[in-house]
């Protein structure tokens, strides 16, 4: 049984849904997930599709092919189509704080992510042994002003190598370049420790204590040149108090950085995730 | 332009999707909404769809036994269709406490609720001052252990009398007799105040003081026959400590009831709630 | 019975509990409750204590000037004393918006708060009758250009007249002069529909939607002459999704606006608050 | 610098608090925090206080002789004081699942844990990598019907020899003995699977996928002699949908369990929370 993943967007006019659901009939698949949005604002139609093709003669590529002269170029979609035999190939950029590498790793190792982890590229080599423990090949890019050029033809070597889907900054303590977010666009996921829009940059949890808020929060994002300013994946809260101090909030945000940037790597694996306008739209 | 809601559950089997929305396109119907669930275990498909239709001569009833015909014997389908003409009617049922009261009819005047509401019964007259200023006809009717057949009479009549849709129990202190749950079945919603099936029945702040719980409940469910376990359509829960008292508790209750309330009626009066196997699917 | 409640802050140093405690034992009180907080990082000591008093002779001028004698001198502290018997006065400015103020009069009206609503205010007449239907005086003040100092002296004189001790400004939609605020420094409570710091200004609900947030918030503050900028006294945010419009986050923003703000009352009507530094320590 | 931290409950009476506190002071100590609670219903007094005593020759025996003579034997106190400077030392009992041991590992190595773990036992060998990789020792003590009491005795062997203060069960999969509980009592803290009282005993996911709730949750508690009947320490909840199967409540509970475990345990290694009456008051 070959199962697919399609993602499409488009302007908006009458029958799409009934196009590409007769489509997949005449193709002998049988959609086991349909979920579809449409901006009313923009005028933009979205749509996420799972279907199942019993036949031994199916091939993704030939569908492919069908699928874009017989729908996409009339309807001018946009339009990704994957196979669910492929699991998506994530890059793990760490630097010093090791609670979201040993958190998704954990997730990793229970199974929990539908993906692959071909390798950790860190600019500090203090988390290689929880690499080693996870058995994870790991390497050690450091960044200087004088070799960031450097540092990062060598990541998009090793990217490039391994055929890297996404790429994950588990509080990765560096800006990535222009290049590289070229390269990987929408395919690069940060964690924000503040419920974005506010407190962007450096140090937020001092921030949030100085502004006395009584929510902090954490935010996943996809990285685009403007800082802390990309399409929003997710993003939870949890309430404090004037009694706690920054050590705390930095303690209470560490769960939430987890959990959050989980979240975001686990719709993204799973295609679950569109970005338009610099937003996104998310059918979990 | 006419616009109706389909909800529709039957045994799941390939191509009901395509044949759904085949059949709306040759009705010249465009899909704006499709969401659809799949239980798995029990092997049930349920979808939910809204489509407009351009044509002026075009006819619910029409569409409906061409539905009929072409699709729902075929898949031997369960289903239900709705035109938005038509504003479902809510009857309010309530007893002394005013707060779900206050809550919904400020909602129903601000226009957040597209349902009517022709009239309010109580089994006691000391909220009449409110339906007054709201301007919504108020039935008192009394429910004495010797006139409980009566009352339910009284009620049954004024039900019927003014094509009621639904019922919603806004803290009306009474059992709703199976005769009533019987003719109005998954169409009463009741609101209990504690996080089913955690503390079923009479006092559950009082229930959950004792616990030493550190966290309460409000629960929107449709009353069945067995108390409080209805199929449940809506919970919400907030933090409680030490320090909180049983008024406390049921002054922090009181907030969860009215919102919990509310988002099940909202929900229900815009057919997203479907009803299987003691559960709801609901499509938000 | 006497009851009286004292907040005092100071610069922290020791034995300053037992010195409090021990001048309420001397003068024959019984501590019910006691909470305290300090704040490292400025060395500033925060107490709330309330205390009974048996004796038919109490005064709780007497006792002001005992504990200001004794005791505040020496600690250079801060301190306001309250007596339970008098309820705090709140005046209410309103403009179109209905959704706070009959969640705040409903609330009134059950006994949950335990303040004195003297009068509402409102640059228009639109919501007079729900302010009659409570029955609570109220008073249209428009507010033009070119009356807006005229409208502002008309205020005040209220405010004097009805000896109120703090405002709430539920959806007033006018800027407070800064005259106001100064006789009313931290006595002024307004709700602003965004979890602050983000979405500062007009139109947040517009910019939480543009920027494609998965949370929303609302937040009262106490107003200062910096927009948005005061002391934060709560904060509540809800899950949004890309399937919600603005409409959809204005609704679901309703609620969270009637509950920040209904709380943020009952913390100061009770005297929770303490503000330094433009944040609060909430004793709850 | 001595600190020390005093907890103490009795039946309320008048000048409780100003005689410690009193007591405190004329030691030469000074409070650095304070917080109490009384029961009303049953007219219990709480109050956990921190002390600071720079004289080199205070002596926290000595202090505990005093505390008893002039205080506790007069209010007929239950009392405990713990010097800041002996970490409570904490037993991790497991079984197969790794995602408790892995958080609290996680947490224990990077200093957010002020405690000691001195070793894990286990009733399986599978986890015994992860233990190693944190340097923890690891004990395999298998639990079959047959030497379910030789299995206990040198779990209280163990326990013994490393003057063990708390037992926390990561999901260990064994009903623990009276034996142990009594010895242990109100220091065995286990972690369960739903926010009970809801969902007690062995599958709360499976029983609450069957009852179609909206939230799902985890409960800590200490361990009494009924199952899942303990006092509750700490509870969180997450929503779910119809769309989520058992796996996936398995796997959002997961997460759940993690972080209500880990604050249950932070709160009991801080000495911040008193049993009674089967509930807890948490000094947070």
């Amino acid at each position: 049984m070959n199962k697919i993943t399609i993602l499409i967007h488009c302007n908006d006019r009458p029958n799409i849904i009934a196009s590409v659901t007769n489509f997949i009939a005449h193709q002998n698949g049988n959609i086991v997930y349909i979920d579809q949005h449409v901006d009313r604002e923009q005028n933009i139609f979205f749509m996420r599709l799972e279907s199942e093709f019993g036949s031994k003669s199916f091939s993704t590529e030939a569908f492919k092919e069908a699928f874009k002269d017989v729908l996409a170029d009339k309807f001018d979609m946009k339009w990704r189509i994957y196979s669910s035999e492929k699991k998506p190939k994530m890059a793990l950029f760490i630097s010093k704080y090791d609670h979201c590498l040993y958190d998704l790793l954990g997730r990793y190792n229970s199974g929990e992510l539908n993906l692959e982890i071909p390798f950790i590229i860190s600019n500090h080599n203090d988390l290689k042994s929880i690499a080693d423990n996870f058995k994870i090949p790991f390497f050690h890019v450091p960044v200087t002003k004088d070799t960031k050029n450097e540092a990062e033809n060598e990541q998009l070597r090793l990217l490039e190598e391994h055929g890297i889907d996404f790429i994950v900054l588990a509080r990765y303590m560096q800006i990535v370049s222009p290049k590289l977010i070229d390269k990987y666009d929408n395919k690069i996921i940060n964690i924000h420790h503040s419920f974005l829009p506010a407190f962007v940059g450096a140090k937020p949890y001092h921030s949030a204590y100085k502004r006395g808020v009584k929510i902090i929060g954490a935010t996943s994002h996809y990285v685009t040149e403007e800082l802390d300013a990309g399409p929003i994946i997710e993003q939870d809260v949890t309430r404090v108090t004037h009694a706690h101090s920054i050590p705390d909030l930095i303690a209470k945000g560490r769960d939430l950085e987890k959990i959050v940037l989980a979240n975001a790597v686990k719709l993204h694996a799973e295609r679950k995730v569109m970005v338009y306008n610099n937003k996104t739209v998310i059918f979990s």
